[in-house]
């Protein structure tokens, strides 16, 4: 199964909820696993909307609490590792989207640069990456999708 | 659902193999999530047991690349952190099923007994542990899920 | 001791060496540990220059082989991490100098920023920060140790 | 420089401590920079003797303050990655000197077993593991040094 990472706030308005949402609901739709950090915000609204649509959905916490993870996720990975989790969500994924998001995001994505995973902007404020930006959440979980396969997969 | 870790050498004869096959095969009948290192011997025998029994297995792997992962792994997660993964098993199990092992195995059930990750252990040459011995693959499973519905689980 | 770490591309043209050597000098004079990811290019420059000062200079490693580390290295801290020793690079500083730099170091950066590592640019191209820049080895230098000191110390 | 490491628990009595100390200051006195966890017990009794003996003593933290280490560390180096610092002690040190202990330096000195990094116990109650046990901190490090030599260092 492909797996698409989803990065984004731990906080987030309504609008961009239902913006993750979408896409959680989207990527579980199309038979992918769903990565996130666990968390709240962006990664709980993309989480819900992939376990809603009976979709398999990864938490790789900062912490060792299994309880922390959002209700969403399907499969908490607690670490204990704090900030270097965010490491792990990028290297679990075969593509990424990043929905609006702070610094921690930022420093997400640019991993995904150095490590060469595919990414793309949905909403996002994050500036001057040489990176595709989406409209909507159907181009962004079509997009991702097709860098995924595109990178091979382990049969 | 409950995470059920099993941990063991990635060498093993085919007498191991065969029940660590089973402790797979019985976590997915019980509808349980597998998880392991990933790799080959114990872990790919309860892997592919869990996965040809339709369950979900989660591989945390020591490298970078999804394909070290062997075969019976659904969820992969790789993790660039090499030795370090070890603690990642035990801190995204609920309780955990030693087979046989080395020093590697060790270093994680002392790790269980450090963070009080229930564990017993099956066919194992780990001596001197204050922990349970199985005799079946049947015995080591129905404790495991004992002592992790136990520890009780979020929602 | 204060720690400064120093963040930048494995690969940089003499101009920048002499940059990053020149900070390694003042930090090393100012009686500071120079920390950094222990590899090449600006990394290597900057602790060559403080260890030729006489400073004491900690590099962590992404991999487990200490003679991975650069000449400059007096304290290799082999982690075997890969890229999440970045984030350890990040916590191990009182404040961080970085010298222009690709994804890696902005990465490292947005890292500074989320964490409230306090942050300098010095010849850097890492574009819209909202953090100081430097013109000079000096300025940098500077200003990373009176943030340092302003953020205290264990004594 | 040689790097040796000492494991051993957050808590010991009076005579312990007297022991650790001693293999610290030995340490020291060799010109060899000592490693350790950083916190009490074993680790800051071995890290305060090195360090009245004008040593190096590098702490590697669980945690992400810097203000935990023990008052004996000279170099800290906070990680956030609780549990999973203690690979990093061990990957750091040229040998390692086990002092009493619990699980968590059982799991330590397991690693080294499996990583190859020399290990010798002293006034150890880890039982059953084929490495040397010393009767003297003098014959530990004399011992930890020579084992630590002969694996070779960078220059």
């Amino acid at each position: 199964m492909l797996r698409i990472g989803v990065i984004g706030g731990h906080l987030c308005d309504d609008t961009l909820a239902g913006v993750a949402r979408r896409v959680g609901e989207l990527v579980a739709w199309e038979g992918a696993i769903l990565v996130c950090g666990g968390l709240g915000g962006v990664m709980e609204a993309a989480a819900v909307g992939a376990r809603d649509a009976g979709g398999v959905v990864v938490g790789i916490l900062p912490g060792d609490d299994v309880r922390t993870a959002n209700p969403g996720i399907t499969i908490p990975i607690p670490t204990g590792l704090g900030e270097a989790r965010n490491v792990l969500v990028v290297k679990a994924s075969d593509a990424v989207i990043a929905i609006a998001g702070g610094w921690g995001t930022m420093s997400e994505a640019a991993l995904c640069l150095k490590m060469g995973v595919p990414l793309i902007l949905l909403k996002s404020d994050l500036t001057n990456l040489p990176v595709p930006e989406a409209e909507t959440p159907e181009e962004a979980v079509v997009w991702a999708l097709d860098q995924a396969r595109t990178r091979g997969e382990p049969q």
